[in-house]
């Protein structure tokens, strides 16, 4: 059986804790004690945020005196695989010593003419001032948006198409690798006129990767993993109950209905239904805590055809 | 067959350019376009220097404001592993379309008893005046000394001693995968008391960590790419004279007689000394550009058992 686990920016770090490589550690440590009793018969492939991660680069890139121009998204983005892969890497041999656990760098292949490059929607890297802002998107091309008081950048956050590594992820996994891949959704990518690829700056949703990889990947089970025990219907209104099954059918209705919220769950749902609709497999969303509860069906969201 | 190249990094960037990433990208496309000419019937091992790439991160790192303390070395060089090994990936798959190329994020085994932790030697992070190194030193218990008229970090060398993505590395370059992988010497770690390994702020010679993959993983060739054409004897007197071939016994009497600079040839003369000495396979010193010319023998300095 193999499973694909999907680890939110939480399991890395929390808001308001100083971004330090010791308090990440010590995350990444308990991530992998959840994560070791999924060892057990399983083959595991894990793939991970990194939000925070890319934004602490991303601002000492753009404030690094030594360079012409800060350091692109797409170079940031293999940054942060390295070194979360790294601590997932490390954390995994201690929780279970037995077993290997590798990360391999990851592009995801994204489409040129998908309409997200027409409308950059994700926020990413420093906050600046209204003037600063306007004068950093004329001088370097960027588009750059209000977020709440402040300013930000703005990149195309474009559907996953493929995953690049797909079949080396395998190959490492059938061997009993757990395989840590596609960080921060995979590295975009999109072709180029040399029969190569050629990055792009641009942001794919890490959960919707993680459905495409257990999909593409033959996995029975996708579990996306977070800080809250259970997806709630009707969130942020009084009548809010947590969901326990759940259709793919169901859930999409509800999406659409607007009961989740667009920047933190709806992709999420998305994900879970997407990958339960396409293979009949189990798709899970609850707390990292309960990865082991969510796999068995016993906690959390299950997703899976036939649930109400 | 099967070839282990290890890039110099001059191969990235050459003094005095700023280190942008554009920059450093079209010197990777010169290193691909040298290195896919071995693709004709090779297996291909990449592994790379990151010396001005982890200071850059260091120096970033360490003027962070967000942080309490600066990300220590072995997660900067696993930032760089992701970030040279896509950038390496990406250009290999451009000049040779039909070939597949993926970068492993790898971990080289030191020895906790390695001489070289109590003497650090390698100097490493940004240059500072004396006061504020000896204040540092004290409150982050580095060790730091004078480096020409600046004073700097030095962390300890240790010899590589087992490469832990070794099977990994074989299983890709098998399946005729250009692996790209210990980078920056690998990321050092020790094993530690969980059954684990530990992180530990060293830096493993590149050179040597290539010529350990070399022998361990059955390469044929060892090709060490550098700015120079061929290793000169006498280095920096009037009878300086390059070295066309040599055996690795003869090149080890030269370099015991001080014929090579330390900090520069000295590495790559003693890697290709052990890989030549331990396979009878060839070691070619040379230019980045020659590197067919290497490995057919015609150019650069030549390592083999049986030459004079």
């Amino acid at each position: 059986m193999r499973v694909v686990v999907a680890l939110g920016g939480n399991a890395l770090l929390e808001r308001g804790e100083p971004p330090d490589s010791d308090i990440q550690e010590s995350h990444v440590a308990r991530a992998a004690a959840a994560l070791a009793p999924l060892l057990d018969g399983h083959d595991l492939i894990v793939t991970h945020g990194n939000g925070p991660q890319v934004g602490l680069l991303a601002v000492e890139s753009a404030s690094d005196p030594a360079l012409s121009h800060p350091y692109p998204f797409d170079v940031l983005g293999a940054q942060t695989q390295g070194m979360i892969g790294y601590w997932l890497v490390q954390a995994l041999g201690r929780a279970r010593p037995g077993r290997r656990a590798a990360c391999l760098v990851c592009r995801t292949l994204v489409k040129a003419d998908d309409p997200a490059f027409g409308e950059p929607t994700k926020f990413v890297g420093p906050v600046y001032d209204e003037t600063t802002a306007r004068r950093l998107a004329a001088a370097r091309g960027w588009q750059v948006r209000r977020d709440g008081t402040a300013w930000r950048r703005v990149v195309p956050s474009p559907e996953p198409a493929g995953l690049v590594e797909l079949d080396m992820i395998e190959l490492l996994a059938s061997q009993g690798v757990t395989v840590v891949c596609a960080g921060g959704g995979g590295i975009p990518v999109v072709p180029d006129d040399s029969g190569g690829l050629r990055g792009v700056e641009a942001v794919v949703d890490k959960d919707l990767t993680a459905a495409l990889l257990a999909e593409s990947a033959g996995a029975d089970a996708l579990l996306l993993l977070t800080d809250v025990p259970a997806v709630l219907d009707g969130y942020g209104t009084p009548a809010a109950r947590p969901i326990h099954q759940a259709s793919p059918a169901w859930l999409r209705g509800r999406l659409r209905a607007g009961a989740f919220p667009a920047g933190s769950m709806g992709p999420k749902v998305e994900a879970a239904c997407r990958f339960a609709a396409a293979t009949g497999g189990l798709a899970g969303i609850g707390r990292l805590d309960d990865a082991a509860g969510l796999l068995a069906g016993r906690t959390g969201t299950i997703v899976r055809t036939g649930e109400r």
